[in-house]
């Protein structure tokens, strides 16, 4: 099958974000390896320019853009990191970006998407669909629209996290990401396979925003109703049309966690390994803590994928506890 | 003058603790060198074994007791990070230890105290002098103290902060920690001036807890009454006499900050670096934020002594602003 990137892609974004976007650390605790079995390694996207993976595809599919793409401007839809991700991306290569937000989106991710200069349009995730709403502000401003993952220089500059992952711990066993549109997923399982053939790939995703996985029971691209999940990054109600095929071609299953398990691997990286997460950020710990079957003393990479989390957010689930 | 520790002592510290702890990752944050007009880094000792530095001198002074003195069990006095520093060397080497902590230490360090295995004795902070009482437990029990800082073991093993964060960052012009008892800024400003001579170096402590400021005021130990501080782990009422006169030699300056600006920095670690510090971890940033008058630009080591918090304060602190 003609897949829509190849491992080069992934290895031409590194080069190109090279000294731009942060070389994220690998952490790990002795805690969390006692507590799962596994030697897990943390690859810390929350310490990401912008706080998240995102800025990754960005830079990369901008900086990609023609010249007469760069001058007329981008524009794109986001539940909050990939908006931040494009503005800043945007700011430092000198190109003007419109970024269709949900009302719903969290406050802290909204103001940071303004603070870096984009314009924001604000639509009703409830009544409108994100997609047509960015498709009518692209044709209306003549704009070029940046998909949030469905798009080979955004889904190969997302794989760079596996890549450097897999070259500060070059032999892994398994690799875990949490998954919305399949952009991180397909990108990062591009690069892991090309390096380490026999590594295990899993997706995480909650159980009310199961796309991916009804989408691998059922083996086409399921569509579901608008998902209430605490993880505001992975609630896309369908695969993408070409993230699904590299992600349904190279990962092994698609893992399903609770909000509460969610809550809880946040509180556990907070209090355990001293970093924030967000929920989206803690859902592939979620999914290794209570769904993961590997071998006992497996190498298991975890990606967090982003920090950004409201206070009040915060507060509230540390209360809970 | 006759210091209680050398820059030897500091390099031997750094073999003995060497695969055991852990080398901690020194993080930079855009938006705070934007914030300050310095290039600040983070030595972060939050994601230190126990959670603080502590662990570093701990294991070094357990390490270095005789045949005997291991026999027979050690005890010690600390609001918390010492005392499960002590907890897990004493597990790790084989050792029986038993710590006095003060009723209201941080319920989080208590548990983990316990959790190592170590024996507490709990005593009132308003009624007895911790000295006196872990005096008596050493008598007693036959046990050896090992001083939470004023120990010239615990000074270089704490020192072996310094000496990484410069291995990494050579042309540091500027060191600040925050300041309790002296045993991490006295062991570091030895290993910081050994190896760079003209470096800066600035203990900070809160407002409440100045015991330092007025000490290098009046240039005497100044004794002061318990201490009302948010920074539980600089709770200290009087400079020990071993660490005083190599702070006093050693460092430029004492800055003071409020309690509320502590808080914001705290703030500011967990919502920008997306790391989780506790309020004395968070006490040489205040400082940097508020009190510093260092150069443009200048090159600034800040130590995150640790990452220790409870729950519920955490909370209540982000439900605060």
């Amino acid at each position: 099958m003609n897949l829509a990137i190849s491992f080069e892609d992934v290895t031409r974004a590194a080069e190109t974000i090279a000294g731009v976007a942060n070389r994220t650390p690998v952490l790990t605790s002795r805690t969390i390896n006692r507590m799962t079995g596994y030697e897990v390694y943390f690859k810390c996207e929350n310490f990401q320019r912008v706080g998240a993976f995102k800025f990754r595809g960005a830079y990369n599919a901008l900086s990609r853009l023609s010249e007469a793409g760069k001058k007329g401007g981008v524009v794109t839809h986001s539940s909050g990191n990939h908006a931040q991700g494009i503005a800043l991306s945007a700011k430092l290569l000198g190109i003007s970006a419109t970024i269709v937000m949900p009302t719903d989106a969290p406050q802290a991710k909204m103001q940071a998407t303004r603070d870096y200069g984009a314009e924001i349009v604000l639509y009703d995730r409830q009544l409108k669909i994100r997609e047509e709403v960015s498709a009518q502000v692209e044709s209306e401003r003549d704009l070029t629209l940046i998909h949030p993952y469905d798009h080979p220089h955004i889904m190969a500059g997302q794989g760079t996290v596996a890549l450097e992952l897999l070259t500060d711990v070059p032999d892994l066993d398994v690799l875990v990401a949490p998954i919305g549109g399949g952009g991180l997923l397909s990108g990062c399982s591009t690069a892991a396979k090309a390096i380490k053939p026999d590594i295990q790939l899993f997706g995480v995703e909650t159980k009310t925003s199961n796309d991916w996985w009804l989408s691998f029971q059922q083996n086409r691209r399921v569509h579901i109703p608008p998902p209430d999940t605490i993880a505001d990054g992975i609630r896309t109600q369908q695969p993408g049309e070409l993230t699904y095929p590299v992600v349904r071609e190279l990962v092994s299953e698609i893992l399903l966690v609770s909000d509460e398990e969610v809550i809880e691997a946040m509180r556990l990286l907070l209090t355990r390994l001293k970093i924030l997460a967000e929920p989206t950020g803690a859902v592939a710990l979620a999914g290794v803590l209570n769904q993961l079957e590997a071998k006992p003393g497996a190498k298991v990479g975890v990606i967090v994928s982003g920090g950004n989390v409201d206070e009040g957010l915060l507060a509230t689930l540390l209360k809970r506890g």
